[in-house]
């Protein structure tokens, strides 16, 4: 299996965005204070906690659920044991935690649903990762370079950035990340433009130089129609596999070969072995369960 | 099976907060416009459309989504044909939309993704809800009043108004809100509070008059004590169905009784029929499998 | 008299929220700089100064008034010399300031305005508390709980974190926070809802379970109604002592009585001893004086 | 008594102003929705109501109390029946609302809440402003124009415009709206100037020439000071009656006068027979009484 | 003369994004109201007024300064006369305006301010881009498609969205929206990267494939290298017009050829002549002047 | 030449608006991250790099700048070699920067619109503070204070806070900030109040005491009628040498003199030399050449 080493510390996404995802969450939890903590524990309580995955699972947002721990109160300290993009198992501690009862139990619940949400994302995005870049696979497409999984725009309302970065702590590429960041001609436009002809035609003449130009068929007449007006990518929606195959060789390398719509693991191992670029897997955040992972405050005895 | 009427119009719920989410996402998507409507879509192409359900499933945020459709333009005319909180079929026309095709492109992925979220956690809570007050199991309960599905605080990050309200949809009840909205003594709470009888008697003595005191318990010492201390509502957690039957035995009607931790649609007709008040299932939120409804333009021979 | 240690560490409630307050006055008074200090106090101008207490006052929002002094220049320092809660007589200082001159004057107005409505709240509050807790109340009460006082909904817009907070420094106790934190039906819900038994049971129904149900009455007719449908707390409105004391008997600790409207310091001892177990009083935080406190820079002899 | 018509239309402060502070006051109550309309008055039930007046009272704010019950639905309709700046007594219907129940009731406490401040406001500002411009005072001060009533900046944080119109409403003027409208050079900045020539100087040089300059004095010889430094307004600060005659006739025209510091309505007819040209009254904004103000919706019989 | 038909209905850029630079153009104006028109214009005053080309001009953004003039005031009456993307002489009138003059008079200088600064980037842009597209031109370049006149990143802060579309009024095309809008490898990435081999095949691995590469180069070995690596556009940086035709005659059409750096209309019909394919121009956007534009009140006897 | 020693302090002014507008800046380049550095450049490089002047300018901004490269990651460290005021050469190095490389890469362009902008604006306006206060001038106008040359409100939408501290880095003095921080009446004022003499009656009445009245005039007569009326400062507006002389001789010292309209540099001599107050010109912010400011990352081999 061949990945390449992910790499998450574009400070932009990581930044900014991420806080203000973290502020919306905490806003919304806490927009009227954590009147349990404030009336039942004591405000000098001091506590040890850990946060602990309870089952297999890729990680993903750890340093974006310390800081939604500490968000509220600096003095909590959270202490980093895995990186984002590591699998772990049953039991792995991924962080410890020290400081202030009540700040910690305040941001508990938001640090877990980011993190079980980005975990989620990954781990499920590790899946089809592996299914399509497994030695088998890599062994039928030869020469050809590893075939991408990517994601869709078909993310969490507000959650993009971390969805995008958990894609990728998954081993996953990146589709366009809006509308203004590629462009993409889907049936839509097509009806509404008039043809794939047109449609492509007007994109070459308008778009901005440094964006490719991605159109999306349903057969090969349209496939053969996209590459004689000059697509960059072609998208194969919902083709089966002896289409995708015919597609390939109808396209012989003029463009770049996407194939897209409700895909299982299994299928994109298939897909891979035909030889398609990219596969493009809505569900990576469509349809998310989140990674099962807690945090304990120490017990009265101290950890087992 | 008896299940009251939903109701779906708290104009605070639905007016700003789903703006702002609305607003939110339209923003992720359209920060640097919509390159390829712009390029290849003329500006004065009016389109039809339709939202088209493409599995079964109970609706909810048709009103969301027609209003992102319309944030960017009023003049795009959409017209609901079904009631949220509706189970309809495979093929079932949910919307016709009329307007400006840039416009409803630029809102398209937008719509889709709110409906089809809040769509998947009405679906998924009415199969919890079905199991919990199916015939059977109301014959079983006698005169004790319905089992409540409830939600839980796992709703995805920014999302939660629209979380709540498709719980609502799907016909499960709500729990607090937020950290402010409720009191709930769990586990790292009595840790940190010194145990369960000091942690409740603190609540009693600070608390909002306006609120009850909920106290989770891990076995049948636990939950004499919290009786003991004043609970108004005890959380059964992970205990087995002979645990809870005991526990029912035991509370007498002194508190209510709420199990949660991971529990099937299976499992939620054993509990509900051994008597429980309510189950709380964070998957109804945190793992939710999106709907499947397209946005289809019309294509040019018109709609078959 | 009896009365608990006020606690005011919530870290959401005095966290960004206070925070965002703060920002907002100081964007008030700050849009387009200080021209005064511009024009005519030197850039590199030091100063020490004192927050002193002009008139005796319960101390509230003195961490507040810091941040709001330290927002625009973290170089100056406060030191606090009273905690939040005391009650301090006429000439007190509260705290010592030092830094750029700029930077103080700059924050000054808006550290006053803050510390001295929040203290006018708190020494109001306190008032009405020792009121309903003096030694000779809780003789009459006998075994009862400490009557509360608690705020109300009628807080300054935009300043209810801080109202709240400030009542809490004064002893009192907080009424639900906002809309969505209690169930308090009201006479024009009544009217909306169709009557007393209406409203409760279908609260009853539809409320999360974390809530209580309380329900407003003005007279024993309404009062046994609500009862009979099972109202957690009532609150009396408007009725004489003579009704108050009615009331009590009837109600025979089935619900929690509150009594609201319109109530002086020494209506408030009556009532107390009359058993109530809640009076909400809205002038606490609609009809504030302000608590008399001055910023003075060191005199050019110094400090006398 | 000689009071102008006041003129309350600047579509600046009433208009993003306005509504921003109502947003904020909005959110403030139903981050989390109307729980008790939600679960108790049915979606359908529509209501009439009125805005009474309950005790004399200057009003203002009737057109922000307006836009507070329809900003969360516009199709509740609000009838005004007085003008803000009317002097109205017990009992007068201020406005006539119809629609949405659940609307109605999400918004009620909000626009009681800003209706009440503004009147209080206003009802205060009137009393000071008929003080200092009674026919017997205009006798005493033969040609002068009339004394003027000023607000501070000592404005409830996050209301200043709301407040400052208010003031209007009662026949009052605005001092300077905030740092950059105007050069006060008061005591601290005297001290951090380096005394009153250097810091009046400094300002002529520096500050924006639309701007007046204006210094705070203690006593005739800080008078003289500031005068010959070329002060267009200097500020009495805490000068008893004897020194503010002596003031006004050494500064014989050359500057405006203000007098400013804890001053009651009785002393307002005092300074202003003496000739001052401004007093400003701190308690107009910072120590304000609400307006007693009621929602009503009709009994089941109808209006009596 | 080749020149497409602009087009400029984008609703996702001249939505929410437009708007938004309006309310804070309008808040930086108007924080503390329009004093001058409060005082010295009676509320009722109602005017016609026009804006009017002082210079000759292409139009851009008057919809925009008509949303200005609206923002505030919907009964502003606001008729547009010519259309963006116009060239228009002197004294041509671009709209007339009809309505409260307060409000006119409070939106006057943001609308002009807006409406000067976009027709002045349109006006700037359409002068390059007629020496990019002369007949001369067309006819040294054959059959090549016309060189693009493109603006850069180098806007004013804030207002990206609204200059990107004077651009194109201007008749130029928009480069990359934003850094993630395109991949382009300028010499501190290359330095950073440790050289354009490493670069570019780094970013072939990792990019979204909906983004083409673009590398700068400053000389033709650094051409051969950026070729060779896979390039998709080379940025040819301050090289002389010999050197641009040598780079031409390397790339021989492997990659688009754009043009950088400090660029007279006179150097652009030379380049253009050359045939590269696109010319950068950073002053269209950051040294603009202000095209001419008044808003003229109707005189006292009507207009002349 | 006589000029004062800028002061450039305010935290109010260059404290939240400036991070207000850096933040703005940043979101427009980096809302979906720096896709460039993410491919291209390894996250752990680190980089030397400086700013540097290409041209002769007046700095104003380099805080700013600072501020924008540090705001995504605070361990970039900018050393500022230059203060903000200066007159630099070509080839000056502003600042050196040492930190990640992909950071300083996410920021540049942000820093470098600032700083280009703000030094841009500060250069220009020192070349006619210059003209206006020469040797020669000061000569002429004898015993009266300099010639102020001023900003207005022609400012680049949302920069405004920036612009007018630009202005005083490059000596100038700023006009009103705003339209409620000074009472300028203007043609358009005038013909909807009714003429000069209602107008600035109406504003003596009512404006607040701290604003100096001024008046727009285009003839003597009008000057005339404002004196009489009482206006503080009048404003010629489009008169030649001899309208200002005779204007500059009635007037006689009883008002400012403000002269604006379309003024060279040339033209400031002159009318200084005549003994106008001050001059206003809206080139300063609406007309601006970019200053010419490169960052360069260190090359391999070393700065040479």
């Amino acid at each position: 299996m061949r990945r390449e080493q992910p790499d998450f510390s574009d400070p932009a996404e990581l930044g900014p965005a991420a806080l203000e995802i973290i502020d919306r969450a905490l806003a919304e939890d806490l927009a009227s204070g954590d009147v349990t903590s404030r009336v039942a524990v004591p405000a000098e309580a001091v506590a040890r906690a850990r946060l602990v995955a309870k089952a297999p699972l890729v990680v993903a947002g750890l340093a974006v659920a310390a800081a939604a721990l500490r968000r509220l109160d600096l003095a909590v300290n959270v202490e980093l044991l895995v990186r984002d993009g590591e699998r772990v198992g049953v039991g792995t501690i991924l962080a410890r935690i020290h400081g202030s009862a009540r700040s910690i139990l305040a941001g508990e619940r938001t640090a877990l649903n980011l993190l079980q949400r980005m975990s989620g994302v990954a781990t499920l995005s590790r899946g089809f990762v592996e299914a399509a870049t497994s030695d088998a696979v890599a062994a039928r497409r030869k020469e050809r370079a590893p075939c991408r999984i990517t994601d869709t725009r078909k993310t969490m309302p507000g959650l993009r950035a971390l969805d995008r970065y958990a894609v990728r702590c998954g081993g996953g590429h990146n589709h366009r990340n809006d509308l203004g960041a590629g462009v993409l001609i889907k049936e839509n436009h097509i009806r509404a433009a008039g043809g794939i002809t047109a449609a492509i035609s007007a994109a070459r003449r308008h778009a901005p130089h440094t964006l490719r130009i991605e159109c999306e068929v349903t057969d090969v007449d349209e496939l053969r129609e996209a590459l004689a007006a000059g697509a960059d990518v072609v998208m194969l929606d919902n083709m089966d596999d002896a289409a995708v195959a015919e597609a390939i060789a109808i396209t012989g390398g003029r463009a770049l070969i996407e194939v897209s719509g409700g895909i299982s693991e299994e299928r994109v191992a298939v897909l891979a072995g035909l030889g398609v670029d990219l596969i493009s897997v809505g569900k990576l955040t469509h349809s998310v369960p989140a990674a099962d992972i807690s945090l304990l405050f120490e017990p009265p005895g101290g950890w087992s």
